[in-house]
């Protein structure tokens, strides 16, 4: 992958500064394009070799650019705040919004670059980050992000050479450090462990560009106009949504689905439901109390029909939660800041630290249920939202989170009770409105909707939770006991 | 001030279970106004003795009303993101957003009544931090904000029985610590301190309410009560923007102001320019990498009439920095998260780390500018901007920032100049509006408010640098002296 980058590429000054004004007029011209349409971000990966010119590069590309509207972004060390999170947190939180561009130093590839050169990590632990990061890019530009990745390229005796002549001069001597010769000996294992990586991430949305590093004005220049003529393409002919090729999804054609298995006639007896209520919320309160909490965080999910019973469900389980540690997030409509990044961006700013118990009411489930059924969203879009959540979730769990899940099936009927009940007691929040109805009459379309959202999202890591919940306190006490169980199996694995 | 909150107040349990549901459904019902109508956040602060029912409290509420829109935050340990910036900067994160409650253990009085009490801090540094928070709070209503301040109180000898009779049990035994019992040999000084915070701040815009805390039924119902009176009121009655009392601002009466000391015949030869450019360019880059740029910040904010060369100066100045350490903010509309906060917040959001450099094109002064003269908010906005701006410089650079403000003045002829040759270079991103030609016209307002905002702003911590910007070459070397030689000067104040 590296031949025509050893081949010392070289720009004349005089080429050099005949084309730069050029270019740079034609860069402003289509900043300011995108900055105007806003309708997609930039997202460039500066990699490669020590002294190759990335941080040059990315320099002049500022300076011939509007600074406004791009962000360069050295990931150095992570801060506690983000050390707690995933690892992929601290890069979502950096994303560009639409019409900025983001310039990337330090980007998801260098870890598992570098950790594997030092032998930190197995060849299979690398097949796996590149996997996670080839279906985290796909995601990126399926949601329309236009993904640059330059690799910044100097051959071994390039490198050699450099690290000599600045030795030679006493002005740069101070620029050569012991760690790079220590480097440099590993020159040979880490091309040798880049270029592999480069290879199998090397997408049709998103390929690697290597640019040869030696000449400053052949990688500035070279830089600049794969830039101009990406950013032109895709300005002037908009990405269109591409078609589902996939086989479309179908209903059992005995119609039997989840639904069918549980029993909804299960209830609870008041006395009963009054101690076990007394228990679990016991129970959880000492799980979250245990020292071993302090090292892991719990998300929980409410999904469920209008009417199922989500909130007094939730309100049992905050009872027996200290305040300090819990948070909900009520899932409405998405702010003007979160419309202008991709779709999971508005889940991942919510993810507690370590300690912390974060509850969701209503979740990222909404693409594949309402944005589905009333067409918010394409097909398309809903499609691969089933692989990306389960991509979110399993690194939720590897970062030690323990994910529950809710779903809360009530029956028609019982709906159109609780419905007419609440019409009745014109409680505020409990207004029934139009909406509430329409939503009922798709009630078959739901129901399918939800039935493939639980075939293709409930995982071993990550199952969901069905909850016959047309008894409100049966609902109630299976939730708790569910939520025990896992905090607690949690806990014991961690042992 | 805690006679009344010794008195051994109690609610019998009759009265207490006939009083909570009427409570809890009106509760419920503000708390859906409140968010139905987003007009203003509801701060909540629960300061106090220990044992005296602060988290039980702020339970109850969560438990009472609906906790999809409060939010509790512990204050506990700063995060690294947080130390690294003023010690506000981690409440303005934490602020409800309008509709919503929040509610603040650990608040803002904390770290001053304990350090006072440790002997940490002398009187005059309590008081100056009294001061700030009088500030702070009074900011807080000003922009719409509802707080409400309960501290929980018990006497000494209700603290001692508590303690004693936790040990007593040998179910709560472990509840009773060395520290608490080390707590409270201090508790007459405690007391003293916090009596004196509490009076110093309890204005009439944001009262204490003390509250005894020994009997539970009674806090409950008690803070429960003033909750939903304070919130009624609010919801019933909106505030209404109060006319400004003071004297109104006015020109000086022979009109000299301070653009007529500006030299604005001032020029710079090309040669002299580029030596100029160079040298002080290589300086701030070196300055920029001295290992005591890691301790400190910088902020530069960039204002000046329309044309005024704002942007080819901030390019001046990037180009001598490393774009991994810089970041620039282009203030525009704030977004629908930022309009649901006070003004100043989406300035706060922005303040860098150590190490780094923001530069703001346009910001906060955009009140006292812009607003000012459209008329987008209130003579009472603006003018009680001034101080709040002032506020909040005090502890940008109380933190260790540099904070640089520039001014770019051009002459009216130089504005019309500037403004034909760029309708005709075409340049996109140069393009002048019908905005610009009707902000032209209005030269005088924005002259006299500039003036305005220079005197009031302009202070020993904050200065304002006049930049006179007729000739371009100029108008860049000047500031980038100014900054190189602030940063030095704070360089050295450090030593």
């Amino acid at each position: 992958m590296f031949e025509s980058a050893e081949l010392g590429h070289k720009i004349d000054k005089a080429t050099y500064d005949a084309e730069v004004p050029k270019l740079r007029v034609a860069l402003l011209d289509a900043q300011f394009d995108l900055a105007q349409k806003a309708s997609f971000p930039v997202i460039i990966l500066v990699g490669g070799v020590d002294g190759a010119g990335k941080g040059e590069t990315v320099n002049l590309l500022n300076e011939w650019m509007d600074p406004r509207f791009m962000q360069a972004h050295a990931m150095g060390s992570p801060s506690d705040e983000e050390l707690q999170r995933p690892q992929m947190w601290r890069f979502w939180r950096a994303l560009p919004p639409k019409g900025k561009i983001g310039m990337f130093f330090g980007s998801w590839y260098t870890a598992p670059i570098v950790q594997r050169v030092m032998g930190k990590t197995k060849a299979s632990q690398l097949a796996q980050s590149i996997d996670q990061i080839n279906r985290f890019e796909k995601m990126l530009t399926d949601e329309g992000a236009l993904i640059l990745k330059f690799w910044f390229h100097l051959s071994k005796d390039a490198q050699k050479k450099r690290l000599k002549s600045l030795e030679k001069d006493s002005k740069t001597r101070w620029r050569v450090t012991d760690t790079d010769w220590e480097r440099f000996k590993i020159y040979d294992k880490f091309r040798k462990v880049s270029e592999h990586a480069l290879r199998e991430t090397s997408t049709a949305e998103a390929p690697w560009m290597v640019v040869e590093g030696t000449d400053p004005r052949y990688r500035g220049l070279t830089v600049g106009k794969i830039l101009l003529e990406t950013l032109r393409k895709r300005l002037d002919h908009p990405a269109k949504t591409a078609a589902v090729k996939g086989a479309p999804l179908q209903a059992p054609i005995d119609k039997l689905d989840v639904f069918d298995k549980l029993d909804m006639a299960q209830k609870l007896a008041k006395k009963v439901f009054e101690s076990e209520l007394e228990k679990y919320q016991g129970k959880l309160n000492l799980l979250t109390r245990d020292p071993r909490f302090r090292k892991m965080s719990v998300i929980a999910v409410f999904e469920g029909s209008d009417a199922g019973g989500k909130g007094g469900a939730v309100r049992r389980i905050t009872a027996a939660l200290d305040a300090r540690h819990y948070r909900i997030i009520p899932i409405a409509a998405p702010t003007e800041e979160e419309r202008a990044q991709p779709y999971m961006w508005r889940f991942w700013r919510h993810i507690p630290r370590n300690g912390g118990v974060t509850i969701f009411d209503r979740s990222w489930y909404g693409r594949v249920l309402v944005e589905r059924v009333e067409k918010f969203c394409s097909e398309q879009d809903w499609m691969r939202a089933y692989s990306e959540i389960n991509d979110f979730e399993e690194q939720l769990v590897d970062n030690k989170t323990v994910l529950v899940k809710f779903w809360l099936a009530i029956s028609k009927d019982e709906q159109l009770r609780r419905f007419k009940e609440r019409e009745k007691i014109g409680f505020k929040r409990f207004k029934i409105t139009a909406e509430d109805w329409r939503n009922r009459e798709k009630w078959d379309d739901y129901e399918r909707a939800v039935c493939d959202m639980i075939d293709r999202t409930s995982t071993e890591i990550a199952p969901w939770t069905l909850v016959e919940a047309n008894d409100k306190n049966f609902a109630r006490i299976k939730i708790l006991k569910t939520l025990c169980q896992q905090i607690e199996a949690a806990m014991k694995r961690k042992k």
